[in-house]
């Protein structure tokens, strides 16, 4: 069992090998858009291994006798088994649809199992600045700062967060629309808002960056209907057609 | 018709009303998580009243003549008939349920129409510190760099937003686990991921922080399973019966 002094710099190096590959994937985050989609493919794929290689190096040379499993390394060579020994665990870029996107929600995720259990762990997402580090039996910190789960009793109350591949849920109808402005997003839909006050400033906005803004059934927009679809105008059919298909 | 000076004045007083009421916005973000619930609620309230009122004293001093239509205004009085006058039509804080839970999506929406249609545009999110901003037929900007909407051609391809009342997707499993650690998220789960790497490093971090990693049927963690739920203790058994009910 590793003694109190060698988690606290487990956690250090782990710190330190996350905040540089955070700094390659801020680099590559604001190129994505500008290039075309053979060229994004590339880019993930260069930054995901250039992490995952800048992690594993960095560790590797401080604990030459841990082991590592890392989702590129694993891609190639297949899955290692987990062992009791002590075993960095490394997701080099989480989100990849977000990165492609450019939607701000991508993250290092570096984890150090002993003896199976998750001893040591860096969720670093360096677009936030976000830093979210915890040793077993110390607690939980952002930035520094002890963090605590929420203290909801009430499912019904609960905000509840789950993953439908290439649906997002930002929770606010505004951001949403300037999320298709600036391409973050292709297309998005809401009914049943709460009045003109939730489209009013984005609509123009959108419009501006070239998307539309138009009602889900395709006709046009309309301020007071409490109904709003944006998208590009590329895709704009097709998304009005699959929109009349479930009933909007 | 307005001329081109004056439209670009009225947006140069939206940003700077939205910018005010930002700050305001962003001192509260801080401090919902430090307030038991009925005074979560009194913030909310509180914010989105000073916001409002803010923007409209600072508007209305500027353009007597103009007329306004605010969500909170709307809320006592009734929504106000949208006319051809200039109006400004504002939402002082989208994304409440966000701003409650501390999840990073809050904007002020400020929208001027002009003969009924969407002019000028400011939505302004003070957390992420992201301005967009547009001027009918003037291009639209995201902290003054001009952006464009997405050039994805299929739908298939697309990153799609829509709202499901107390549903988020950030498109990230650590981050989402994150989110529950530090009460962002009261509980999350997720089927079929990539691998151990999306969930070693958030695993300790989630459970540092007070909250429960848990397979989605309720069973013990099981790192390599590509299956976890996560949540506070208090909502674990309701959750799991859902999740149940649901077939996880």
């Amino acid at each position: 069992m590793a003694g109190n002094d060698s988690l606290a710099e487990f956690l250090a190096s782990a710190v330190q090998a996350a905040q540089e590959a955070g700094e390659i994937i801020r680099k590559s985050f604001y190129q994505t858009k500008n290039v075309e989609h053979k060229g994004q493919v590339d880019l993930v794929t260069e930054t995901d291994k250039a992490c995952e290689d800048l992690i594993f190096n960095h560790l590797g040379k401080l604990y030459p006798t841990h082991k590592f499993i890392g989702e590129e390394t694993s891609a190639v060579l297949g899955a290692a088994e987990l062992t009791d020994e002590h075993t960095w665990i490394v997701d080099p870029l989480d989100g990849t649809t977000n990165f492609v996107h450019g939607f701000p929600f991508v993250c290092v995720s570096i984890g150090l199992t002993i003896q199976k259990v998750p001893t040591v762990g860096v969720v670093y997402n360096p677009i936030l600045n976000e830093l979210f580090t915890a040793i077993r039996g110390r607690g939980a910190f952002l930035n520094g700062n002890p963090i605590k789960a929420s203290s909801q009793t009430e499912l019904i109350s609960s905000l509840l967060a789950t993953e439908v591949r290439s649906v997002r849920m930002a929770g606010s109808c505004a951001m949403n629309l300037c999320g298709v402005a600036c391409g973050r997003l292709d297309a998005c839909f809401e009914l049943g808002f709460g009045g003109p006050w939730d489209v009013a400033g984005a609509a123009v906005i959108v419009r501006e960056a070239g998307a539309e803004v138009y009602d889900p059934s395709g006709k046009d927009f309309d301020l007071t209907s409490q109904r709003v679809a944006a998208s590009n105008p590329y895709i704009k059919d097709a998304f009005v057609e699959v929109l009349c298909q479930t009933g909007c």
